[in-house]
């Protein structure tokens, strides 16, 4: 089948399976192709004759190439490329492999029973395996029945999307399959997570050769660490003899902070009443006199003030407490300052907000997730401190001498941890910074906020567009007013449902000390733009 | 190119470039391809005209399928295949992507200084980003750089080789990025993970209605929350108020067991003091008679004898605990009975262990994982217990209104965890138990003690190869004698690190309690025989 098409330029299939096609495409000069992606296919283009001029928009970076005989140009899965002809004619062959379009896939976010999904997919475990064939198929199952995070529309999480570079990334991951735990078993990958944590620890501010850290299973386990390394290094004496001989000790938050702080306490033998939560401002941060007077509190009750969680990026509101003044009560009274940038830590990459971590050079650690704002694949967390020894203190005991020879040069990494076997969780966040490197990385932050101050902008001018707080970072969070009954609490939450219903977007909703329900909209996605933001809050509008 | 090879059929390459090869082959009555792997490549195959009998190797298991014109036969990556015509004539089209040789990689278990691969690979992060073309360029040489653990020559941890199953499973995990914390973000996953939840359970012998569990982010992990879970159950009023009024809370194991243990004591806020040790027979087996006498002199000692955890594969001699045994001193003294099945758990699926987890239906938790014996990606463990509430009244706080709704039928299994966003682990392990059925792991299981039975047999008829142990399981720890000092206690260690240094295999070493290193080859790579293990001990004989 040849067809001189629309876009001018004609196209062959030269031959076609499930799994793969080859295309031949003829060209003169001027011909081109519009901006386009192959979803999960990879493209490979094979310039037989003329030149070519081929755009990529990859992640968060365009690249711009010419293409002459002979040259093979590739568009990875998730990428989208043009095309355009600037010789007088051209020959081109294309291979997409597996063929387009693949599993064919619509947004999806919609809620399925538990019921439907069993029967459907046949999820139940027997006895008997399944050919290669049925296996496949029940991948694609699984991926059509998945909820789309990798569109423009799902802002339900604090991440959004695909890059290809995680695609890759986790490939080499699969094939390398091997542990963290020591330096033999991977010595690239041990070299790559201490790259990663040295480099985020520069950008704080620490001095280079009191950087630590290690990587963990996600920001919560982050947190936990946190609270272990501020417990060692007070009381080391627990390692051996517990806590039991105690006096209580006492972690402080805001109100606005992570649940999983508290998750730690009780986690780690403190209980939840250890937790003193600590009012915000009107603006979500924490406030100082507050912080002030509950830790004055707490020497007074005759309890142990043993650290303070400040939040850079609240969850719901994406808040950062100001972590310089933080930093004087902590040095007053001897508690370990820990910085949750779980969410908000890709501002050290920010030329715009890298203020907003103003005094977090005077912090003992941080919780820097990667594999939120930064798209890696989950989970990419490190938690870093300036205690150059404390998690080796705080974790290594004896015992594995099978496992650690302490033969190499670098330390082996599973000592500075709570896990054995785990994965080079570092590689994709490293993968990530090597491609766009850290102005990449910050450029993108930046881009996002434009988007966010843009969005706002408009907002503003909704009358039944209600903002609830004015956004320092990328959380926007709007009431959306009910045309019928404008005192309607529970309208936004309505709303969300609407949406995610009609397939529309995924978009999270929270709700206020008195009980004003109100849409999260979380701008992560590496290719948003305002366009699909008023989008979704158009949609908002229309419901009924 | 077209050549009528030693393979009896003719072989056209019809185009090539670095990212694919098409190939075509005509062939005659009777013609054959050999056994062959693509290595890390994809072939397609498309019969065009003829019949053939294609047989494919993958993973544990072997296929024959009769291929007709018009039909596309798929050998995926790291899979095996041969090809035979049974037609008077045969025509096929062969697609490679990427194409082959890709890597081209050899083992390499060699240990390069960190200077080294610093330089080599130019790890360093910097401001500018990388061009896709180059960073697939870093990709191949972090691969090439990093250890073979495909290999069958890599026997140095609890796992080796990559199976097919696994590059796809983590593909389509990296296509649905998604999180474990709720049941609308991942719907298809939390079901997935129930469901390997629940048949494990039932596998156990727990009744059906009382089974829980969650993936928990490797064993290590899956024995904190062990004794997390135990000290909730006893004491569940720590919770919120702490240990702090406790009498010493005591954990028994045996000396063999694992060192997360000690680690879980630690970061749990008992201390390691917490840890009592008990004694093990000649073949790694905890002592009954010691233990019982330990958690007498704990009684007496005013002191709550709270868990034992039971070790079901030893990670040095593979040996399994009596069960049985400890279940009933557990019943007398009100503890908490953990197995920690981390190496020994596919016992479960085996006709010829089961019976080394005979009692097992009485334990009330285990550690399970998929990412050692089975192969799964790292990491794909579980935790199961047969308490149906207890990781909810252990893990669930509040504070996470904005993303625990409550809006569906399934449990958010988030509040289940002490991770929020994690990844769907035990995707892995379903993907390949769907594979291959429970008959063809446990099948899987049955080979491999084959193979281990025969490799002792001829291990005891080697004068210089001294068994340390019997195994009972899937670990050969041999001592090699030294031919030049037979007394030297250190030769195995030497010559561990010779195989090394000349890239013929990687095995682990461990060392007695009175300094004699031996050998600790594992057992645990899909497709390995008997004449790799004996291979790889001529090897070691042959070391000077």
């Amino acid at each position: 089948m040849t067809s001189k098409n629309d876009l001018s330029y004609s196209r062959t299939s030269l031959f076609s399976t499930e799994q793969f096609e080859v295309v031949r495409c003829e060209w003169s000069l001027g011909d081109g192709s519009p901006m386009h992606g192959h979803h999960w296919s990879q493209c490979f283009t094979l310039i037989e004759e003329g030149v070519f001029e081929n755009t990529t928009l990859s992640g968060f970076k365009t690249t711009k190439v010419i293409g002459e005989p002979g040259q093979v140009l590739s568009t990875p899965a998730g990428t989208e490329h043009d095309m355009k002809c600037i010789s007088p004619k051209g020959k081109t062959l294309h291979i997409y492999t597996p063929k387009i379009p693949d599993f064919g896939k619509h947004n999806n976010f919609q809620q399925p029973t538990a019921r439907a999904l069993q029967e459907k997919l046949a999820l139940g475990l027997s006895q008997q395996g399944l050919s290669w064939e049925n296996l496949n198929s029940l991948m694609a199952s699984v991926y059509q029945s998945s909820i789309s995070t990798e569109s423009i529309y799902f802002m339900n999480q604090l991440f959004s999307g695909v890059l290809p570079e995680n695609l890759l990334s986790s490939e080499v991951l699969s094939k390398t399959r091997t542990t963290m735990a020591t330096f033999e078993a991977s010595p690239v990958y041990s070299l790559i997570e201490m790259e990663v944590v040295q480099k985020l620890g520069e950008l704080i501010g620490w001095p280079n050769k009191s950087i630590d850290g290690v990587s963990v299973p996600g920001g919560s386990a982050a947190n936990f660490m946190a609270l272990h390394c501020a417990r060692q290094n007070r009381f080391p004496e627990f390692k051996t003899a517990g806590i039991y001989q105690s006096r209580p000790l006492k972690l402080f938050v805001s109100e606005d902070s992570h649940y999983s702080l508290k998750k730690a306490c009780v986690a780690l033998g403190l209980g939840s009443d250890s937790l003193v939560t600590v009012r915000t401002d009107i603006n979500g941060r924490m406030l100082i006199s507050d912080l002030d007077l509950k830790i004055s509190r707490c020497l007074g009750d005759n309890e142990i003030p043993l650290m303070v969680c400040a939040t850079a990026g609240t969850t719901v509101y994406g808040s950062f407490d100001p972590i310089e003044s933080i930093s004087e009560l902590c040095k007053k009274h001897n508690m370990w300052l820990h910085v949750d940038g779980a969410w908000g830590g890709p501002a050290l990459f920010s030329k715009k907000i890298r203020s907003h971590l103003n005094g977090i050079e005077k912090a003992d650690s941080m919780t820097f997730d990667s594999h939120k704002l930064f798209g890696a694949n989950l989970t990419s967390s490190v938690f870093i401190s300036k205690h150059p020894q404390i998690l080796l203190q705080a974790n290594d005991v004896s015992g594995a001498d099978y496992l650690f020879h302490n033969n190499s040069e670098v330390i082996d990494r599973g000592r500075l941890s709570w896990q054995c076997g785990r994965s080079p969780d570092a590689f994709a966040f490293w993968t990530l910074w090597k491609s766009y490197g850290s102005d990449g990385l910050g450029g993108f932050v930046d881009r996002l906020l434009d988007v966010t101050k843009q969005s706002i902008d408009w907002i503003k001018t909704q009358p039944r567009l209600h903002l609830i707080s004015e956004p320092g970072y990328l959380n926007i969070c709007v009431q959306v007013v009910s045309p019928q009954n404008p005192s309607d609490k529970n309208w936004s939450a309505h709303v969300r449902e609407r949406l995610i219903e009609k397939n529309l977007s995924m978009v999270n909703y929270s709700t206020t000390p008195d009980g004003l329900t109100f849409l999260r909209m979380i701008l992560s996605h590496p290719q948003i733009e305002f366009a699909h933001v008023k989008q979704i809050l158009e949609w908002a509008l229309e419901v009924k």
